[in-house]
């Protein structure tokens, strides 16, 4: 259904006024409106309020963007980020955007399907000048060369670069999985299936051999891996694969994210008839919303976003102020979230 | 935790490459490379390669802002979003600047913590001179004047303007409020409670009048409403105040948004003790993914996001190419879900 609801409004001026508009009505320079619109350049008190009434009567505003070109500085940060990403975290870009907006910076949104779409964006993001990126997306040595070559600063959201050193925030996915692995190990479960994310995906890569490698060290080496989307869709189906693979299910299913851990359960729950946790634990990654609802309260790892995001913001600023500082790496520890979702010992962690 | 890994790089040229540069390098004149570039503009074959080649060895790219400048387009478009708008439709952001991307249309956000808000954030669209805005925040007259006087089209998405008109792109709340409380009636619930959104949400308004407006139709009109905030917090807490208020949970619930009401079947469930829906119906709206989850299965109206998504896109680029055209609303139709939140007759709705 479309309601048409049309007005005709009166033909108008769509001229933006400009500095020049300015000193002309206020009877000065423009060089003099140009001060009183700059941050930290003096004009007397008398002229400020002039040049101010002035540009109120004609609706100016100084413009960010030409101030930019002058400045050499965009005063905007491209976000690259995956569909995937947001569709789980959307209050990672909401905290990032408003983070650099407490400190007058905008974010310019690049979205992409798949990770491995960041060629052309990395493009598109070069054109519009960006003073740095924040990407939620793996880059290797070439693209972080071509960055480099531009110079414009780059910060790894959750990534790390392939081939390369890159400054970077993270989540320490491998601990958290050992975690995870340690109470269900110490609680008496044998038999595991890990269901991983989007092969493009290098969080997915290192939580699943996380968990692999700390199985291994307890001796469990024959682990069933289905391969998953991030979506819950695709945890359900896990559930089903990772039943019709073994006749069973196994004593733990380890999802590499909470959404499709949330599948999974829901897959056990309504599909196989398998009560969770008692037939089956459920562990989880990320600390989404969706986690800590009644019917789940997943066993999981809380990445702490807040601290990230607020990490991000710091290090790409100070390599904008500074594009020679070497790379740093800051790497965050998760929250371990008992739950309910997995069967652990009374003592087993937080 | 911290790791620090720093490594030194060496001084390079941070200076961008010039068009001034390709010209020289290339040997012809700035004009020339400016063709090359500009869409349209006719350039030979054999000056087109020269150029190209010239500007990748110097890695020259065409500056779109700069551009911008001369052309009086910015190629940017504003979305100011509130923060719970985003948390609950992340896919309305991913949708929208994937679909001004691929129109060559890059998305600067602006995030509120409140609807309230907007009056800042608005300052800040006009300096960055975007193109034009979209906005998931209610604008009143004043504020419309000012972006008209500023000559920047904007599209409200599912909102409406505070007495005035302007183009709009809106789920149809209170034909989907209309739809959810005749299958409850029809289904003989009697006693009714409302867990509202936001104060200063039109959207939470729009639903919680509709919903009321056809309970009164039907002839019920003691309605208990408590307020949410529409996160899944508030909802849980507005299932204990009703049940504090009334001594009972009533017949049904009709929750503002999904996650709203997923909180309140989760206390109802484990804090009332009360089946869903045997015990007590529960509807919400939005049709978000955990609505779909299967320890949820909400009864709800889902919003057409995509379908919205290209009508504000297409909207919004129709008003800058044309200023001058009449406003528009486009009012789409939700999807009722019949789902298991609720007890309805077998034959109502889809």
């Amino acid at each position: 259904m479309t309601r048409d609801n049309r007005q005709q409004v009166g033909k108008r001026d769509t001229r933006r006024a400009t500095s020049y508009d300015v000193a002309r009505l206020a009877g000065v320079s423009q060089s003099a409106v140009s001060r009183v619109f700059k941050t930290g350049a003096s004009a007397s008190q008398k002229m400020r309020e002039r040049v101010l009434a002035a540009a109120n009567e004609i609706g100016y505003r100084p413009n960010a963007i030409a101030r930019g070109l002058i400045t050499k500085r965009s005063n905007m940060i491209g976000v690259v980020i995956s569909r995937m990403t947001n569709l789980y975290y959307p209050e990672l870009l909401v905290q990032l955007t408003q983070s650099f907006s407490d400190r007058g910076i905008r974010v310019l949104l690049f979205t992409l399907e798949h990770e491995s779409e960041i060629d052309v964006v990395l493009e598109h993001t070069l054109q519009y000048q960006v003073d740095g990126i924040v990407t939620a997306a793996i880059l290797d040595s070439a693209q972080l060369d071509m960055l480099d070559a531009a110079g414009i600063p780059v910060v790894l959201y959750n990534r790390q670069a392939k081939d390369a050193q890159a400054a970077a925030v993270c989540c320490d996915q491998e601990e958290g999985e050992a975690w995870l692995v340690s109470r269900l190990i110490e609680a008496g479960h044998q038999r595991f299936a890990i269901i991983s994310g989007p092969e493009d995906s290098t969080v997915s890569t290192q939580r699943t051999s996380g968990a692999l490698r700390r199985l291994s060290e307890f001796g469990v080496n024959e682990v069933t891996v289905v391969a998953g989307d991030y979506s819950h869709e695709s945890g359900f189906r896990g559930a089903l694969e990772i039943q019709e693979l073994l006749g069973a299910l196994p004593d733990a299913v380890i999802a590499a994210n909470d959404a499709m851990a949330i599948g999974c359960i829901d897959a056990a729950r309504e599909v196989l008839g398998a009560q969770v946790p008692e037939a089956v634990s459920v562990v989880g990654f990320d600390g989404i919303g969706a986690a800590e609802y009644a019917a789940y309260q997943l066993t999981t790892v809380r990445q702490p976003v807040a601290r990230m995001t607020h990490a991000t913001v710091d290090m790409l600023l100070q390599r904008i102020e500074n594009p020679e500082i070497g790379h740093e790496q800051r790497i965050f520890q998760g929250t371990p979230v008992r739950g309910r979702s997995a069967r652990l010992t009374e003592d087993g962690g937080t």
